[in-house]
C-alpha cells in the first residue's frame, strides 16, 4: 500500500490536536451536565424522508447504498445526517412515551454534508447541541436557560472571546406586518443576505421581490441597523414609529433574554441584540441565535439555534423545543491550524518509568502500577536504552517525570525533565501537581489577541 | 409527520441506558489513558479500496453517494469504516512521519456493517480498540501489554465476567507444518469452524479440503482440544509428538502472555490458553485473541484481536502491531434489554431546586448556580407547581435532592426524597455523599447469576 492521502472534508487530528478537542469536548459535557442536561447520541443515518422535509439542504445528503446489492443503484433510503437537530426531533416523537419533559438534552456528534469544503466547513463536522424540550407548551424561560448554559460554558474555554447575537421572529415579523409589508417571510430572507450584499442591493431587492415602496425598504434597513448589548435596543425600534402586536410580543421576549443574560456578559462572551439576525431555516418562531469568535468573522457563525415551537409534531402532539448548537470543528480546526491552540504533550502519561534492562521490566511495571493505581498516567519505557535516550523518548511526547527504579526496592528517584530536578520517591506516596496530571492546552495569547484586531 | 419507527439494527438508547453507556466508556476511556493511550478518532468513511483489501467483508459496506450528483448511480468512492483497524493502519501510514513510535492509541467509535441484524449484531455499533503500533520491529512484551491492559479496563465494570481466550498463530501453524499439512492456511480455516461443525465434520473437511490422514487430522483436533488457564498447556502440546521451530517459538510467546496475564485473572476475569482459536482474518501473525462473557456466549465474542506484523506497510517501512478491540454495543445492549444493567437516574442532575412562584425564579437560579459552582449537578423546577408535584417531578428522573429555597435569603432547606430526610442547608456549604453526585449503574446481581449457569 502506498502512502494514503487525506481526504478533502474529512479532517483528522493528530494525537496532540485530538487532546485539545477531547479537553473542549469533556468542558462543553460537563458544563451541560451541571445544568442537568442528559447525553444523548442518535444513530448516524435517517430515512431520506426525514432529511429531505427541508428541501433546501437536499445537496448535501450522502446517501447509503449496500456495495453488494444486485442493482448497483439501489439506495437503502437512508442518508447520513446533516445536522443533530432533525435526529433530535425525530428521537423524540420516536420516544414521546418514555421521556420525562421537559426534556433536556445534550448531544455532542458527528455529522455529514457532502457541500464544497473551505476553511471551517467540511463534510465531517463535529457539534455539540444542547436543547430543552417540552410537549404541548415550552415556558419562555428556557430560551434565557439555554443561553446561560451555552454562555456558560464558552466564556470558560481558552477559545476567542465569543459574541452571542440574538434576535426574535416575531420582532421582525411584527414589524414587517406593521409597516405593511405583503409577504413578510420574503423580507425575512432579503434581510438575511445583509452579510453577503452591500445595503443598495438589499434595499432593491426589498423593493421588487419584497413588493415594498422605498420608504419601507428603508424602515426595515433601519430595523436592521439597529444593534445593543442591552434593552435599550427596544427604544430604538419604538423610535421608527411601528406598531403591531406581534412586534410587541417580540420586543418583550427579547427583553427577557437581552436581561436574563447580563450577568453572562464579560469580555470573554457579550451577548448582543442584533436585529438583522434573521437566520434561513424556516422553523423558528421566536428567539434566534448565532455565535460568532473574534477574529474569525470569516468563518461566518459558528453556532446558532432558537425556538422552534413545532419542530416536532406527530398530529395530536406537539413538541416545542428551544436550542443551541455549537460548532466544534469549525471553531476548533482553524485554532488548531494557526497554532494558536496546542496541548503540551502528545500522550495522557504524566511519568514515564525508565527501564534498567529486560529483566526488570517486571520491577518498571509495578512501580508503574502503583502510580496508576493513584490516578496518576503511566507509561513504561519501551526497551533499556541508555537513560539519557529514554529521557528523550520522554521529552519528544511531553511526558513531564521520568521515574528512575531503584536497584533493590520498588522506591526509586523522580526527575521533572523540564526543570531536571530530580528527587527520591515513594511510588505510592509522590504525586505530581494536578495541572501536570492532564496534558494542557496551551493558548497562544499575543497571536490570538492580533487576530482579534 | 406521523410516529417515526426504529430502524433495524441501529439501536438507540434512552437517556437512563445511555448514562450507562457513557459511564463504561468514560471507565475504558480512564483506564486506557492511565495506561498511556493517547485518543485518537478517524473519519468515518474511508476510500473503498482501503475497504476492500480483505475482500471477505466487502458485502458489508455501506458505499456513500451525493443525493443530487448528476447520475444516480455515481459514488463518491468512500464508504462507511466497518472496524476501527483498517482506518487505523491508514491513519499509521499517512501520519507515520508526525507520530513518536511506539504509538498507543485507544478508539472508542462507530462502526457501520450492512449485515443482517440480530441480537449482539448492528449495522451501527460501538466499539473500543486499543493498539500499540511500532516502526520495523515491535517487542513482544506490547503483546502482554495490550491484554493486560484490557483485562483490568473490563475487570473493573459492573458486566458478567469475561473470558479472555489467547492462542498463537506462530503455534498453530508450526504444528501443522510439524505433522506435514500441506497447506496450513486451510488448515487454520478448517479448525476455525469448530466453534459452528460438530468434530466429526471438521475431521471430514481436514481430510477433504486439508488434504490431509485421518492420523494428521485427529492430532489438528487433539490440539484444539488443549484449554488451559495456566502454562501447563505447553507440556500438553508437547505431548502430541509434534517438532517444528515455529511451534517451540509460539509455545514460548503464548506462555508469556500467559504467563504475564497471571496477575489479572480473577473472578471477574480469567484468561486461558485456547488452542482451538484461529481467528478467521488472515492479518494475524502471532498472538490472537478472543473476549467472551460469561452466560452470553451465544453472543459469541465480544471482543478480539491480536499481533499484525505487516498490517501497514508503504513499501518501504513496516508498521507491525498488536491491540484488542472490545465491543460496547455487542456486549451492553443484550444486557441493558434483559434489565440486567440500569442507570439509578434519567438525568445528571443531583439536585431539583424547587420554585416558589415565578417570582422567586432568580433566586432559585441562584442556588442552582451555587451548587453547580461547587461541582453539584441541578436544575431549577421548570414550573412552580405545588411542591409535592414537584417532588414527583424529582422522583420521576431520579433526582436524589429537592431543595427549597428560603424566603428571604438563598438559604433554605434539602431533603433526600428517598429516605424523607430534610435538612437546612447553606448552598454555599451543603454536598451531597460522593456517590449521589452521578448516575450510579445498579446491576441485577441476582439474574447475572442465573445467566452465568
Amino acid at each position: 500500500m502506498s502512502k494514503p492521502t487525506p481526504l478533502s472534508g474529512f479532517p483528522e487530528l493528530l494525537p496532540a490536536d485530538r487532546s485539545v478537542e477531547q479537553q473542549l469536548t469533556d468542558h462543553l459535557r460537563r458544563t451541560f451536565e451541571l445544568h442537568g442536561f442528559a447525553s444523548l447520541e442518535t444513530r448516524a443515518v435517517e430515512p431520506l424522508d426525514q432529511l429531505l422535509r427541508k428541501g433546501e439542504t437536499s445537496k448535501e445528503v450522502y446517501v447509503l447504498r449496500r456495495l453488494q446489492e444486485a442493482d448497483d443503484a439501489t439506495d437503502t433510503g437512508m442518508g447520513l445526517h446533516f445536522d443533530l437537530t432533525v435526529p433530535f426531533a425525530r428521537y423524540v416523537l420516536e420516544n414521546a412515551g418514555r421521556l420525562e419533559f421537559p426534556f433536556r438534552r445534550y448531544q455532542i456528534q458527528k455529522a455529514w454534508r457532502g457541500e464544497r469544503p473551505q476553511e471551517g466547513r467540511y463534510r465531517e463536522f463535529t457539534q455539540a447541541d444542547i436543547d430543552v424540550v417540552m410537549r404541548d407548551e415550552l415556558p419562555f424561560h428556557f430560551d434565557v436557560e439555554v443561553a446561560l448554559v451555552m454562555a456558560e460554558a464558552l466564556s470558560a474555554l481558552p477559545l476567542p472571546p465569543m459574541r452571542l447575537r440574538v434576535n426574535n421572529r416575531k420582532l421582525i415579523e411584527g414589524f414587517y406586518r406593521g409597516i405593511g409589508a405583503p409577504d413578510p417571510a420574503v423580507v425575512i430572507t432579503i434581510i438575511d443576505k445583509l452579510d453577503k450584499l452591500p445595503v443598495e442591493a438589499v434595499q432593491k431587492l426589498l423593493v421588487t421581490d419584497g413588493e415594498l415602496d422605498v420608504a419601507q425598504a428603508r424602515q426595515c434597513l433601519a430595523l436592521a441597523e439597529i444593534e445593543s448589548t442591552d434593552v435599550r435596543f427596544a427604544d430604538q425600534v419604538r423610535a421608527l414609529g411601528v406598531t403591531h402586536e406581534l412586534l410587541e410580543t417580540g420586543i418583550d421576549e427579547l427583553t427577557q433574554v437581552i436581561e436574563g443574560c447580563a450577568s453572562a456578559t464579560s469580555d470573554r462572551f457579550q451577548v448582543v441584540a442584533s436585529l438583522s439576525l434573521a437566520r434561513g431555516l424556516d422553523y423558528y418562531t421566536g428567539t434566534v441565535f448565532e455565535i460568532y469568535m473574534a477574529g474569525f468573522e470569516n468563518l461566518k457563525s459558528v453556532g446558532g439555534g432558537g425556538r422552534y415551537d413545532a419542530l416536532a409534531s406527530d398530529g395530536k402532539t406537539t413538541y416545542p423545543g428551544v436550542g443551541i448548537s455549537f460548532g466544534i470543528s469549525r471553531t476548533l480546526l482553524p485554532l488548531l491550524s494557526r497554532g494558536l491552540l496546542r496541548a503540551d504533550r502528545s500522550v495522557p502519561s504524566a511519568v514515564l518509568v525508565a527501564l534498567v534492562d529486560e529483566e526488570s521490566r517486571e520491577a518498571s511495571n509495578e512501580v508503574a502500577q502503583r502510580l496508576r493505581a493513584r490516578g496518576i498516567p503511566t507509561e513504561v519505557a519501551s526497551s533499556a536504552q541508555k537513560f539519557g535516550k529514554q529521557i528523550r523518548y520522554a521529552e519528544r511526547r511531553g511526558i513531564p517525570y521520568v521515574w528512575f527504579p531503584g536497584t533493590d526496592s520498588a522506591d526509586g528517584q523522580v526527575k521533572d525533565i523540564r526543570s531536571g530536578a530530580q528527587v527520591d520517591a515513594d511510588p505510592d506516596l509522590w504525586r505530581p501537581p494536578d495541572q501536570d496530571l492532564r496534558p494542557k492546552i496551551i493558548t497562544d495569547e499575543t497571536t490570538t489577541e492580533e487576530q482579534d484586531k
